[in-house]
């Protein structure tokens, strides 16, 4: 018989105490997650990165991960890309009434396994259910912890002319695997979801290579979305070289065909980096040397700095030049 | 017109933006809410609480609060109830496409407001919106993290027999006011829910008074399945006072008419503490004088300690002695 969750799972008593003692305490195993308060830890810093992210990916189960794998690779990323080196994460789940047990399971033991992969505690807990029709199967939200080491400090204010910007692979990838698992648009590919923890790969490029003035994983919105707040915040104009960045060949074809821009599209994967020209290429050579980014590529550079209000301009392979904007009104609910 | 969340709300674009700008910055006045990614803050200590709760609430406004309210004072809560001083909190929104601004709006603020009171920054964000039907409306991550001051350390270790078991105030108010603001069960009350912050009367009562064993918050699952938790996690064994419990006269009323039990009712704005029998009167006092604890009583004591299996007694106002098992079954979903 196929065992479900049921509403008394999320009512504090016998079945929470059950579910969590054979659920989250024997794949997570931490002792903490059995204290439905709070969890007590010792940081390695006072200065910590924090990152909170509620994750509603649909459907829970896609080519290359599910909602609990994305759950920690997204806040382990955030955190990474802030220059902190991620320590704890919480996690907590509302369930819909009648979710199979199994796939709960399934879900939980991904985010073990990626936990375990990008070494971080999951620390504490939360588990609500809510009845059939008042949430759409599965959301997990997970805050992480992160120490700041005073070394590792990103720089953006040292930001100038010349300066590079590196992605560390294709974009696109996410969002295409999304949309493909939806069978929206009539759309079957091959590509699979990009999400993967980038903090070894990051933590590696900042202890070894100076230069890296600032990060940020181009996630919801896409490569242009974030590096056009990135222009805005930090008062810089950046001008992409269109042909060098990297999409795969399905991704392009099935943005050609749905009208998409791989450039708006969620990457799960993937880091974005303003360096140093003098160490951009030490940063690429550090970057093709890890699984996780050897697709990476110098696709831009700051065209100027200390601008009132920066933007983002994208040369074409024509060779004319415009202007690329934040993401609006794509329609592309539930990427992440 | 009414203006309303739509899906291009949450895809990380421009109107992702606004909404940041116009609502969330507007309330919580934090620039590091801007920052997606994540927010950077300095810990007063090394050694730090983390809680995180989702709340779920249904209806998300009700008499005495709304979930915004709620979802700072539960997180505050039950930091403080761990012994430790909540600094910051994290705020995740999960919002139903369709959802009217001017009431987002207004959780918001209450959370702001209530941000206040406890004194906890609101440090960092996220906002997702789904499909209509995919959410019932709205539904609020928080994560908190606290100090723990050495000083404050409880000490469950030093539970004996004879400790006194002292709750802040009436049980079941919260249980009883989301009921009857469902109007399940044709049930119509006055009955307003207890949430509230408890960080600074907790704060007070440690810094003052010695022999505080340990605290709880008893929200989902109620004071008993809260004291049959501690009873079993610390093996020791409580006998309540029936007599002596607080209840409201219409609390016990609508529990009467519907056949529930006020001491399995979710509390949100009462503290339960195990208390050196030496202090339990000075504590009583302490919190008498706090609006939030002027309801305090002794309702029990430690029957006895270093058992291999805690448990719950009740002594009736009939004089016999009957044992409380966690909460099973009672169907009382969304309650926070």
């Amino acid at each position: 018989m196929v065992q479900r969750i049921s509403l008394a799972h999320g009512e504090g008593g016998e079945l929470t105490h059950q579910l969590i003692q054979n659920v989250f305490i024997k794949s997570f195993g931490h002792p903490e997650h059995a204290q439905l308060d709070s969890a007590i830890v010792t940081c390695p810093t006072q200065t910590i990165a924090v990152s909170t992210d509620s994750y509603v990916v649909k459907p829970i189960f896609f080519p290359g991960g599910n909602i609990g794998k994305l759950a920690i690779t997204g806040t382990v990323n955030d955190l990474a890309v802030s220059g902190a080196i991620p320590q704890v994460i919480t996690a907590a789940f509302i369930i819909e009434e009648g979710f199979q047990l199994n796939e709960l399971k399934k879900v939980v033991e991904s985010m073990a396994a990626e936990a375990e992969i990008a070494k971080v505690k999951i620390i504490a807990g939360d588990t609500k259910v809510v009845e059939k029709g008042s949430v759409d199967r599965l959301f997990i939200n997970t805050t992480g912890i992160g120490e700041i080491r005073q070394e590792h400090r990103i720089n953006p204010g040292a930001i100038q002319k010349g300066d590079c910007v590196i992605v560390s692979g294709t974009v696109g990838d996410h969002g295409i695997a999304i949309l493909s698992a939806r069978h929206e648009h009539g759309l079957f590919t091959d590509v699979e979801s990009d999400c993967a923890s980038l903090n070894h790969l990051i933590q590696e490029l900042l202890e070894e290579i100076d230069g890296i003035r600032i990060m940020r994983d181009p996630t919801r919105g896409g490569l242009a979305t974030t590096l056009v707040e990135l222009c805005e915040d930090f008062h810089f104009t950046v001008e992409l070289d269109e042909v060098s960045i990297p999409v795969r060949r399905d991704v392009q074809g099935a943005c050609d065909i749905l009208g998409f821009d791989p450039l708006f599209l969620a990457n799960e994967g993937k880091v974005v980096m303003i360096v140093d020209s003098k160490n951009a290429h030490k940063v690429l050579a550090k970057m093709k040397g890890n699984v996780l980014g050897e697709n990476a590529t110098i696709i831009g550079h700051i065209a100027s700095s200390d601008e009132q209000t920066g933007k983002l301009l994208l040369k074409t392979a024509m060779g004319t030049s415009r202007r690329l904007h934040r993401l609006a009104g794509m329609l592309l609910p539930r990427i992440c």
